[in-house]
């Protein structure tokens, strides 16, 4: 599809919040946006380990691309697979639909898990990135708890109620206190030939500490907030293997019919459509102003893309430095195309860095400020709340936060969908 | 697992109306209770066309078993696929679990559509009576649309955008209206290519009318009310061929992507398991005590029971039977414990019949009252928040509705858990 020579047409590849910040940013200025997903949703990551652990329903944490996108008129959506970009030509290949043209292309594809080497550890381990994964948690998490309750072998039931979470960052952290909450309260009383509070749940890291992004201090007291909600956290303790039966780490074994990956982060091949040259697990590395060498059209963004601050430290992967670099790329293109001058380079604004570690406890870093425990909490709600788009999830948000807050309740718990081979290997592990 | 001796144990199959209504009665009378059901969750059937077409998020009208029943303490759970029963050693037999013992057994096991002997039409017609199947109508509809806006083929585009509902029963009706909403209202501005508001929304029935358990005014006036919101109605339209170009109905052919059948019910294999006499669609022929002939201690009930009211008419497939048929059978069972003499006949109380046909427009029928338009949808929405389980559903599922209400936005129209054989199969209709 040629783009109308008048108006210069932006393609823009991924919907997350890099991707979203530049549609929304070039709405209204005379100009043909083309915005590409794979998916129909944008998910709202930050609270994706809730729909995981059941807490909330999947279209709290997700919209439709299209409903965010209503008003802007010149902005045309299409659900597809971006397969490469032909930068002669200036067209992007989109799986199973045909090429589209660009005068300007933002690449917002986002990161992957990284397997360290190890593909082979992706059959036995579930990740969290989409919205299909975390209804593969969710379903995964339940299934092991109705497993164990319909078998009476103790072996199976000990390997079934065994959790391994890899990984201590934010995400790690989060799934694992939100199995623990969801085993020790949610189910409590759910079951009558199993415990649900004696699930064991591990969470390994590698390194010396938990959310090593955030000042010591607040590592500490995650691993202590962890450990009061009975998780079996673990440092230093690098996974050498993954299978069937369970994890080995740091030498030592851990039978398991439930892991998560929550460990290295990779960026999506965006560099390698455009020639890029990359840097930290394959990253574009971009100039000051987000574009790539050689590319004054083309720019990279978010975890896509690799990019120092002033300081000369790499920008971390969070939400807000992708939201502000689309924003920032929206306007560069808006002013080149207006004949004005380009902006200075790119700029990151410090917003803070939340994570939670269950009901009523987190821990947040605001620039210099630190804070931790039901402050920070507290904080992360508003926040959180605050970001999620639209009305209609903020008010089902809060219901389902309130409901859960006064009784524990996960009301989201539901194994649907179990696709065929699922079903046969959950049955291998319970025997 | 054999039953304590001192304590009758209840085996009860399904955890539809029926069987939740059988074993909410059953609790706390000293009796050993045994609920299996294939799913986690207990749906609420009479609102699942609304989950499936993206006004309701699935855990809006479907609760966990176990949410349900966390207070019955005596009362256990397994989520397990029953295959039979012996009546001789008096067990039921579940799928890679076991075999349970039972004293009493109450068959609850619900109905499945009948494709009145075309099983090769189930390739190409998606049906609703699962929270699985919800899923997948919801994902079919979102999708077509997609397609349709990615691909630039205007044959192709009419048959993505082409509904094909057969069966005009409730479920035909409730979902006609509600797609032919979905297409002119929610999604009317969500595309830039195609108009969601040209999609083709067709309702065939084989019968003289719609609804035909309602009176024919009431008939009259859906079919009268569906029109108006563009659902092309079409009366005496016998379905002859399915395949994957569309549907032929009464000679008529018709090319559409999307086929949903609502059509023809039988009941699930309780009737065989138990060796009971068959009646309509293989429906256990019960005796007025809601027993099978011969096994004093075997219940069979709701829609995998065929039963005659004192006029000799077979009561109605609702949820209301089977409710009323649980509680009484229950009842019955604790007094036969009790050493009391047994309770007289079941007796249906009708508490009438309802079919909404979209926004603010149903029909009802309750004893000789008639009503339709807003004052039946009113009466259908207050008697539906009340009947749904559990506070947090009735809240999250008033919060949705006043949404839609006012924007006609549906929230949870989200495109998740693609099955690779529905990827490839959407991509050959989009070709």
């Amino acid at each position: 599809m040629a783009p109308n020579p008048q108006r210069p047409r932006v393609v823009i590849v991924g919907a997350g919040f890099g991707g979203l910040a530049a549609a929304r940013t070039l709405a209204g200025r005379g100009l043909d946006i083309l915005l590409i997903d794979r998916a129909n949703h944008h998910v709202f990551q930050p609270l994706l380990y809730q729909t995981a652990t059941a807490a909330l329903d999947p279209s709290d944490v997700a919209s439709p691309i299209r409903a965010i996108l209503r008003r802007d008129r010149d902005t045309t959506i299409i659900m597809g697979e971006v397969t490469g970009v032909d930068t002669q030509t200036r067209t992007v290949s989109v799986k199973d639909i045909g090429a589209f043209a660009y005068d300007y292309l933002i690449l917002a594809t986002g990161s992957d898990y990284s397997w360290f080497g190890h593909d082979q550890w992706s059959a036995h381990a579930t990740v969290l990135k989409t919205l299909d994964d975390a209804n593969t948690v969710r379903r995964r998490l339940l299934s092991a708890f109705e497993l164990a309750e319909s078998r009476a072998d103790p072996e199976a039931t000990a390997r079934l109620l065994t959790f391994v979470v890899v990984g201590g960052g934010a995400t790690g952290v989060e799934l694992a206190g939100s199995i623990a909450e969801l085993a020790r309260f949610t189910l409590a009383r759910d079951f009558r030939r199993i415990r649900p509070q004696s699930a064991r749940i591990v969470l390994c890291e590698a390194g010396p500490r938990l959310l090593p992004t955030f000042p010591p201090r607040l590592s500490d007291y995650t691993a202590t907030a962890l450990r009061d909600l009975g998780v079996d956290v673990r440092l230093g303790a690098m996974v050498e293997q993954i299978d069937a039966g369970g994890v080995t780490a740091a030498g030592q074994r851990i039978e398991s019919a439930n892991v998560f990956w929550c460990a290295g982060v990779k960026a999506r091949p965006a560099a390698a459509w455009v020639g890029a040259a990359t840097a930290r697990d394959g990253a574009a590395a971009v100039r000051p102003d987000c574009s790539v060498a050689g590319h004054d059209e083309i720019f990279v963004l978010g975890d896509a893309a690799s990019l120092a601050d002033r300081g000369g430290e790499l920008l971390p992967g969070l939400a807000a430095v992708a939201a502000q670099q689309g924003k920032y790329v929206a306007r560069l293109i808006a002013r080149k195309v207006a004949g004005r001058r380009s902006p200075g380079p790119f700029r990151y604004r410090d917003l803070g860095t939340l994570a939670v570690i269950g009901r009523s406890r987190a821990v947040a870093k605001v620039g210099r400020i630190q804070m931790r425990g039901f402050p920070a909490w507290l904080f992360w709600s508003f926040v959180h709340l605050f970001l999620l788009e639209g009305f209609r999830n903020r008010a089902v948000v809060y219901v389902d936060w309130s409901v859960a807050w006064f009784t524990y309740a996960r009301g989201a718990r539901l194994i649907s969908d179990v696709p065929s081979d699922e079903r046969a290997k959950f049955r291998d592990q319970a025997a």
